[in-house]
């Protein structure tokens, strides 16, 4: 089969790979209809990820037709269409037995970083029972890409951890596919105020598109001052941080309101400065979190109650044969516009 | 009337003040015949807290007698023997309205701040039916003077906010009062390990005598490992910071478990690293929060059913016209070995 395998920092390469077989009895192998390419795969590819070493088949989004699966799966039978949850939960341990997969002592995150992952045409993904879901009847496969990863990420680290409620004002510092992800799912719950930040006037436009009641492009508006008289002084109920640099995470910092709270979605790969000189009587709370995908089947209902279309977040669609065209343009998205892209297999 | 006031950075003396009269109709003026002093009072002293200028009368913790109300007082009346909180809500505003007083937009810590304080024969208390409390009759008034600050501070910042749980995990780092008193309202909710981690081997010794299940002096310890040995490698579920410096805000980053809390009680004078790069995807919260005091009325209860006693706090009594030697005592803690001390009026 084909495969996007990494080989070290800066290389990437379209490689024949055997299809992969059940290894446990809880292993599924799926035949991959579609995939898509995330920001952390470009983390990989800078090195930043040392989990994840040279020969590894990248990704960790998909959806596609089960194959093959083990004799301790029940929920799924060859044939099956499927979803592909970004992280492995095995079900059974302390962590999944209380709803954080995403710390499962024998998962958690592994397709496309510790075990081979979704950029091929197949894929055997373990724990299937419980980290595979039926795709229902006549869905859009593309738009339901955006739920092995993407939205459950925007939804669960931004919006559920940032206490989005009805009347309440949010702040989501970042337009890219993330901060577009966490600002559809807040729409959910009827906030008065959604206001993006970010440095790039077409991802503003695009917010607006989406549903933001205000955009603030940085580079020009001081984003505190504005926020401030936005919110009549008092900043905002939920600031979320959906970079993963210091400085957004500071900005948040200071658009949060007594009472607030600052969700991180952003993947840092540094400290930042947290002003508790400051913050220590503002009566908030930081939430961070690596996605649990325990809203999945909540997000699918609402994909297919049309209550949001994921498929706005995706701009292009390649051929796996062009899955290097598809790295380069997302990696360019300032230049080319790109959201997310789809890999038909 | 007597008052010990605040002269500036360094200095403070007892003078003679006339005694308050009912400014609003709100207002109640107390007859105090308990106080206590506060580390935050000893914060003042250094010149630390800009918002009280020369001249004040410090204190906002106390019990008395009411002596004068003003029109619109209707829940106290001359004679009425009270608690006073040292947050005074105007029970009006947005914040009082959403149970954050400690922003309260014409109050929140006033008292000993920026209007005169309880560390006189007499205080003015704004917003009295909002801001007192009924102290219940044949109550041992000295240990309800802990009700006006530390209990609900350890309680509210640091046990509420931090989650504790019965079956969790609890680690406080700083044995302090507020410490202490955390460690005392931790123990409502029945968590299987309430670890302890200062560096005075008398604090800890208290703490084990107030029910901590273990104590870490980290002069010879290392308490990361010493706490990941206690759980299993897993962190703790709450750890609890009661210092107010980074070092030991760093240390409860170390010590919290994926899914956990860190609650800050600490007041911090500067910023603190957070290590994002390891927490990003740890799914904790940090949480601040200046004591709301509204869980004052659980906690009167609690005494009253002897659920804990906060007279436990007090290893000291002074008059009034000895207050200066109290401050003594009070702020070489680690020699005198004080904990709280009950000033009498």
């Amino acid at each position: 089969m084909k495969a996007l395998v990494y080989n070290g920092p800066g290389k990437k390469v379209v490689e024949e790979r055997p299809v992969p077989d059940v290894l446990d009895a809880g292993d599924a192998v799926v035949k991959i209809t579609k995939t898509t390419i995330c920001g952390t795969d470009l983390h990989i590819l800078k090195g930043d990820v040392p989990s994840c070493t040279p020969g590894r088949v990248l990704g960790h989004e998909g959806v596609g037709v089960v194959e093959k699966v083990g004799d301790g799966v029940r929920s799924f039978k060859s044939g099956d269409r499927v979803l592909i949850s970004c992280i492995s939960a095995c079900g059974r341990c302390e962590y999944c037995r209380k709803g954080i997969p995403s710390h499962c002592v024998d998962g958690g995150w592994i397709l496309g970083n510790t075990i081979d992952g979704t950029q091929a045409e197949y894929v055997r993904t373990p724990h299937a029972d419980t980290s595979l879901y039926h795709i229902p009847e006549g869905a859009d496969e593309g738009a339901l890409v955006m739920l092995s990863d993407i939205l459950p990420t925007g939804f669960e680290c931004g919006v559920l951890n940032g206490k989005v409620a009805p009347g309440g004002t949010v702040a989501i510092v970042g337009a890219g596919p993330i901060g577009l992800a966490a600002l559809l799912t807040a729409k959910f719950y009827s906030p008065s105020m959604l206001i993006m930040i970010d440095l790039d006037d077409n991802r503003l436009a695009v917010s607006k598109k989406f549903g933001a009641t205000h955009t603030i492009n940085n580079k020009n508006t001081d984003p505190i001052s504005k926020v401030m008289e936005l919110t009549g002084g008092r900043g905002v109920d939920t600031s979320i941080e959906a970079v993963g640099i210091p400085s957004t995470f500071v900005l948040c910092q200071r658009l949060v309101g007594a009472g607030g709270v600052i969700a991180n979605i952003g993947v840092h790969g540094v400290k930042a400065d947290l002003h508790l000189e400051d913050l220590w009587a503002h009566n908030i709370s930081i939430t961070t979190r690596l996605v649990d995908t325990v809203s999945t089947p909540m997000l699918l209902k609402t994909v297919e109650a049309e209550t949001i279309d994921p498929a706005m977040l995706i701009t292009h669609r390649f051929k796996l044969d062009d899955i290097i065209e598809a790295y380069d343009v997302f990696s360019r998205a300032a230049d080319t516009k790109a959201l997310k892209v789809i890999i038909e297999v």
